[in-house]
């Protein structure tokens, strides 16, 4: 689970975001003292995740107690019953939408994740995030597809090696180039080349590289390249890859598909707090 | 245009994302003295925004200089060169992603936008976003919309008054809510009210609100509250607008219609960054 | 109420303003198992303003508890008896300045905009704030204004459109101001036009604003503007308006009255914490 | 002078109260390209102080040159011109209220100490501000009480001693309150003593205190306790001190009078930005 | 001791730069309901310092609950038991390093300013620290000179005035700058200069300096020095001062004898927490 | 090199912590307008680092060049000229001690360093730092490190894996323990495993640990290990390794030694800032 000491700076910027000033519309309506319930309901088919974020944006704002009926990960329905929540009025209202932000985007990932995710259950391979996130929402986001049965790549440049077209044109060659990672990085990292070709391919694995990344290759070459590569090195695919298409990839015997769209490109999941009444 | 003022600390909280110490791999295989330049490319159909943020984003990193092709609200086609960058390599390696972060999912936010606009261009009816927008990223988003043809909404709950179903029944009703509001919130705002029934589009109607939202309301019962308005009041309709939907609702003669899709479920414009070269 | 969420970092960084390393008097002679009981008093006459503000200086601080026997908006005297703290003697004299530096100012706000809002009470104008606040206290002299009796004008730039002079001869006009604000900028705004003369008057009521703004107008131009307007739009009235003025110009049938010494020219309500004792 | 270093954060968060996303009026109206010119006037008789933040106000926003014809400490009459601004009109509007903001108080401060100053001309007394300063603004009014005339008394709480009533009855009489600040404090500080009555005097002169604060004691008093210490400390006077009774209270042969007023209670110099052209 | 309102903010950092998104080592092991306590001893001879900067490390975090054996300025041995911690598994381990790198660097400083301090006892001498401390650990850095039984010089440049070699230059001389630091800075001051000749302390003494500062002369000459000063100022002796020479320099008759190396260039105090357990 | 985008932020923190408000010494005697030359002497011998961080102090100060003599990594002797400063006097003057705190104390680590790296020299092992540094000085002190011919450990808990014996007692032993770090940790991440006995290498071996870590070994287990791993893991050697033991622990043929006293126990290199002029 996320830290508190990480997520609160991301969570009250976004509350600031929502109310820099004042709630106008709840301090003109709703009194200081008064105290609610209020629901909240999936409106569709997904996984759920992101509830202590969602639960923390109360606890920021101020006196809001939550029971949760399900837990990150849970798959919900239309009209699933999520949690009550009961508090100060005023924060209930006041919370709502930047609340439901999070939720929702977090769920819609970890939704599209499990689609995924449960496509390469017949195979050996195994889903992958990219750094492809929204600014400011990479901890959440990251959090959200591991949620949904997808693993992490790496968290940052910092740390994480991984050459590129471009790292590699730089260095000279991806035989230059792992080396020179291999010298100033610390020894702490595996080192990952990302190649095009089968020559490629070859050069990554005299490199010694701990990873190699096949870039946009078509099936056959990709089984080519397993077979070449025979286990002496962690095998990644990356580019382009759709619901219709990973399963394929996944029984060529690599060890990691890479699907930049799980951050990018998930739509919400709807959500929404209804019923709300004084208590 | 968003003023650096407001959007380099959250350029910058996103470059410390990405960046929390050093760039490992760039910094291993790049001198630091290394100039190159490198092209911007679209990779798909859609709609630029954001290319001053993705300037900003080298700027604040430092040596970089951009030739742009396009602006902002442009159409791009896959191989549209948008933009040429020269300078620091190690910069353009560092600011690669977070740059493209900002502008694909502003692009693809108005690239969405437009393709609802257009549905309305026939009708009297504007396009509006919501502030179902990611967490810190609103800025971004909402001058998304407007680029891509969307108009925007309040901007946060401090500069606008929306009543909504839990707000009335706090207050005891309609009237009630709207005279509080009347009184406590500054007079420069308009008073709008959310309702779901002909029977409250009368109640609102009464009480002065200066815009009427029709939440949910089949293509019928809008055209009658449309009718029943007549022009005393602004005319807003919400609630899962789709792209098939759109146009009959704009021809009820409402005034503005909000789409959360447009910020919440907007995938990204695909766009990359090639031939990286020294100069 | 304002709530802690954004008052908290502007309390805490008047703290730290002064307190930058620690209270060097206090701590060479108190001890910090010591815990005291203080007493708050005014010392003249006026209305009391930002007790929260004042209490949650300590609650940061740290272990302190207040029991107060007025509330904001209630009148004091010369030894009223306001509130009784008690806690960590420590806490106690840290938090004694900038606790009364914050109440002070906001409670010589309330008692000056008392009493300006008092002469508008046989009249139908209600009293406005401004924008001419002191940096970093907006949020806090918008309140004691509201305590005081007066109302608040726009927040900020961001939440509202005040077209003045030098936007409408940018612009060409009156018409085409009006024209270009209701084209960019959000429908839930009004849109409000300062005018000099009669014509000017007209024009902005051509142009359909939704406010005009009588800018240093005489008692005769304003009633006979209020005339030509004749309830087509909201009118508010400025420029140096004081005690001595402010009944006449609330009985020429304007709405509103805005009056920037409310907060650019307060004195203090003088207050003070007397009879400290260890308990 | 103050340092960029420590201001900029202020200035900074003063633009973004006033600007939390856009300046809404002035985007709808002024082109991003337009560049206007824009005189600064004073529409009274005072002092001028602050304008290195008023000039850093429109540097942190962007592109302003400014030309001054005048400098703090400069008296200004109505209708001086102070400066000339030219730069992006966007800039120029947005920057206004905020710049003046700083600069009309800090003005004012000026103007009222150098009243009080004036009024010790022909006396060996010279003027003290107090820490009754507004939260967040004290660098700047200390530099303007400066700029008056005045002398600045301690900063903070971190860089000066002083022994208050409730800190001399927690140590047990000024002898031992003294005698523990000497122990615990920095050598490098001075030990000030505040005293109510002659016995008080003699007590703190025993203790050996570098300065004693007379409170609130009238001019027969004052003149006795001057006598008895007789130079072996530093005097300082304070207490509701006025206009019309600082002359007096100079003339007893105290060295230093301090007036909390000075900060507290100065309205601000009212200055305005006109003639705004299109260049 | 420290206020939390200015050291939170340094031990947050601290955390950040230790855990910028999670601890991927403990979350991967340790279930987040898991609670163990585990023990603090020292590994060497020395004295602690900081154990409430140690606690609140975790009480940042989150559920930890610490049992002191020892407070600051006690001494302890190899296998000392300092303290028994208990609480989150997850929160001690997360906690560990960030906790032990800021006490083991404090009881450092404290260690070796004690062994400097004894050195004193025989003498009327007392010992002071720098401004030669680590870049954001000043507070902690004086507070632990002071636990080891030093005093505190001026804790930063606003506090306190000392003129060095290249002010006097600046000035023209010791009596021009000491007239210059009289007239300008506040009167709450002490004026320190610094002099390399006994012609210097001369002109210092004319000057009225309230510290003069004895800078890198040898044993004969300070005692001239002392004889000369005679009481008439505070006496400071600087340079290169070792555990070696230091009693020599306390027996000359100076006042306070200053040491960089106190915060400088102390080893740490080794320390450990071991045999975690579950609870 | 480090990047701005990172340092700014502990640099301005360390600057306001030696100046919360103004430099009071400097701006009582020097003007605003001085301009002066000054020049950075070593004072002892050792290796330099640190110089782009010294020269950004000033940058971040306002107007000051700096000439450099030497790059990082050269060794300095007593009276080595570094570098030659030129700009506003008040600039030098304050940047003065805040500059020098992060160079003496980076030069101090790199000089360690380069002390114990010389002594591995004839071995094929490599120096390594550890997570033992200054409360947010990290990236300063890896960095200086490397400087000195060291090697870096990981950054963080968030971007390396170590299991100790704490992790893996709470996992029920050391297969457990890398089990479930490679089920949950990003698969980029090398495990690294602390070891005691040769009984747990073995375990090791069979969990496939990546990098294995004798933990407190005598030379003759260490070799035994060696062998019993035979280049199936990296092998690191640690705990309290010292100038005198390195070197044999270099020759049993592990791979790095990490030594804690690099970043937690150098003292600093003494430098200094002469001949301030006029010019």
């Amino acid at each position: 689970m996320m830290n508190y000491l990480i997520i609160d700076k991301l969570i009250i910027d976004a509350l600031k975001e929502d109310i820099p000033s004042e709630d106008i519309t709840t301090n003109s309506i709703v009194s200081i003292n008064s105290r609610s319930s209020v629901d909240l309901f999936a409106k569709e088919e997904g996984i759920i995740a992101g509830l202590k974020v969602f639960e923390r944006v109360f606890t920021i704002l101020g006196e809001v107690k939550i029971e949760f009926f399900k837990a990150d990960g849970d798959p919900v329905h239309p009209n699933t019953l999520i949690a009550k929540l009961s508090g100060s009025t005023r924060h209930l209202l006041m919370g709502e939408r930047t609340a439901l932000n999070f939720l929702q985007r977090m769920s819609g990932i970890a939704t599209l994740t499990r689609s995924f995710a449960i496509k390469l259950e017949s195979t050996d391979a195994l889903l992958l995030d990219t750094r492809k996130t929204t600014p400011n929402m990479r901890i959440f986001e990251k959090y959200s597809v591991r949620i949904g049965g997808g693993h992490n790549h790496r968290f940052n440049l910092s740390d994480g090696i991984l050459l590129k077209d471009n790292h590699i044109s730089a260095a000279g060659g991806i035989k230059n180039a792992v080396k020179a990672a291999k010298a100033q990085a610390s020894f702490v990292r595996k080192i990952e080349v990302e190649v095009e070709t089968l020559a490629m391919v070859k050069e990554a694995l005299e490199a010694k590289a701990d990873i190699i990344m096949l870039d946009n290759m078509d099936l056959e070459t990709i089984r080519q390249a397993v077979a070449i590569i025979n286990k002496k090195a962690i095998v990644e695919v990356s580019g382009n890859v759709g619901l219709d298409t990973i399963e394929a990839l996944g029984k060529t015997g690599v060890d990691y598909i890479s699907v930049g769209a799980l951050t990018h490109s998930a739509k919400i999941l709807d959500l929404s707090m209804k019923n709300l009444k004084n208590i």
